[in-house]
């Protein structure tokens, strides 16, 4: 069985703080032009996505031949195992549990860069000396997933140096990376430059709310790669509605800006106040706060109607951790309650 | 590049006959739910699909347990090759490219079982000799793409019996099924109660005219099979829009039996109306025609706005060869007009 945060099927959830989605909810305009696109859907997808690969080269400043979109990130992620057939991969640990789950689909060996606690699960330099030319795919989520840890402008550069040097695919998952304060948003794009072996994963997921229609991309200066990412991809693996709603939400810049000063007044308001409640809390620099409680908490919560997302499951994790998503001051205010009544 | 029908995008197309929809278009309560579904998609797929599961298996007669959905059959024959892995496996020829792609994006080795023109491209008994116990897999299309032939009853029972001598997964794709007269409709179903290795590809994509949407579904008694497809396959493939379509479309009886007699009426009245102006046509029992006529005719249709499907890049086609869908009388009419203006 799967376990993932956003599982709200077969569960009496009222608030669900298990998926770390954008509280404003989906944009108007991303909801009907979704809509739009149910109607046109008598004809199949455009197999190219051409419109929506055209407002991606503008928003991204990318040419449209080096972006492939993909139903949801996670298709990419299953793409790429599939297009690259690696026979050894390092994953880091604690993190999202796709990349393994891909990498197993194609036999891959899969080894663990290990996060450490004592560290707050912070990205180390010394961990890169594992990435040899043994490795043939590296996996790399800034913000981390679950720990909401960041990676540097130094860091980054000493990842993506190191890759270039073992010739591993650095594989840079930034699905989170317009929640962070500007300050801390690195982003590997501009390697893309001069680096051939960087696919750069991105969502839409996320940022406009939007999980249920599937939309991610990737940015690769590699064609050769996604033509062969495109061979074993199905050609109609973005939906209609779903291209509709990523070409309306490009346009949505003023809502991006919206979400990231309200994301950051309330990260900030529900982390000092979990903190007074006695919650152990790490990294959270993104629209979650990932920490150590109780080991009954999610369970407590469910009872309570509030859906938390028990990170147990995650290599090198174990009971009595989670994430919470950041949303709105009322639904913080009501998990803050039923924290603070389980706390006490 | 892929090469399909209903490509539309980049083209002037007025009317398209290169996908073989239902030409009566999506039904008005699978439109509605599926908008609806645009509203719940603030929230991840159901990973289980819970409630299309449970109608289909209402539908279908079949066990829950032993339903998958997927992000279009496509989605589910990529999904069978990355979970199977086959190393040598059979496809008709010539026959739907996607399931030559999927294999081959596992380095399996394709062999081809020829159907020949000179008997009308039918399913041959004599063919199944080349099914060997070597042999680990083999798609099935019934009625096939692009020909429109359909198997028997005795051809059907003994393509089962060889793949249960031979212990080869059998593939049985009949997404047009419900379009064939039903004295004609001889499904694979039935067997899953004693066959394990049989997989029923099913989708909703053509008999409810929802190709944009992205659904399909398959049907197999063999627990462990669909446990390694659910490994290899992302947890969220189906959309929530597609997953609230297919509960609607699933309570459209009516619209299928309308479907099923207009299908019958269309398709006889363009067959004749073909083969007066010279088109020399070959099975064609589904929602769809396909024929022979001059080297230039898709290109001449194309110019008057109509777009057909060239059959060339089938492997055992050539130039030459085409598919139409049937559809409405009016457009009918319209292609014949076009068909005769080439054919004078």
């Amino acid at each position: 069985m799967h376990i993932h945060g956003g599982d709200i099927y077969g569960k009496a959830v009222e608030m669900d703080f298990s998926a770390n989605l954008n509280f404003l909810g989906m944009p108007d305009s991303v909801r009907q032009a979704a809509k739009e696109g149910v109607d046109a859907s008598i004809h199949y997808p455009d197999p190219q996505c051409r419109a929506l690969r055209a407002a991606l080269a503008e928003a991204e400043q990318i040419p449209e031949e080096q972006i492939l979109c993909g139903n949801g990130a996670a298709d990419l992620i299953f793409g790429l195992a599939l297009a690259v057939k690696p026979k050894k991969a390092l994953v880091w640990a604690p993190g999202f549990n796709e990349y393994e789950q891909a990498l197993r689909a194609v036999d891959c060996s899969v080894g663990y860069l290990p996060l450490r606690r004592e560290e707050g699960f912070a990205y180390r330099v010394e961990a890169l000396e594992a990435v040899t030319p043994e490795v043939d795919m590296l996996f790399f989520c800034n913000p981390q997933n679950p720990t909401g840890q960041t990676a540097s402008a130094d860091f980054l550069e000493a990842l993506l140096d190191r890759c270039q040097e073992t010739g591993t695919l650095c594989v840079a998952d930034e699905c989170f990376l317009e929640f962070l304060d500007e300050e801390e948003r690195f982003s590997a794009k501009p390697a893309l430059a001069y680096m051939e072996n960087l696919f750069v994963l991105k969502a839409f997921t996320k940022l406009y709310a939007m999980p249920g229609l599937r939309l991610g991309y990737g940015l690769c200066s590699n064609g050769e790669l996604l033509q062969r990412m495109r061979e074993v991809l199905q050609p109609w693996s973005v939906s209609v509605p779903a291209q509709r709603a990523g070409v309306a939400a490009l346009g949505e810049t003023e809502y991006v800006r919206r979400t990231q000063a309200l994301v950051r007044q309330e990260r900030r308001f529900l982390k000092e106040q979990m903190r007074e409640l006695g919650c152990k809390i790490y990294g959270s620099k993104a629209n979650f706060v990932f920490f150590q409680g109780p080991e009954d908490l999610a369970a407590f919560c469910l009872d309570r109607g509030i859906l938390i997302r028990d990170c147990r499951n995650y290599q090198g994790l174990g009971p009595g951790y989670y994430r919470v998503a950041v949303r709105s001051r009322e639904e913080n205010t009501r998990l803050l309650e039923v924290l603070r009544e389980r706390m006490a």
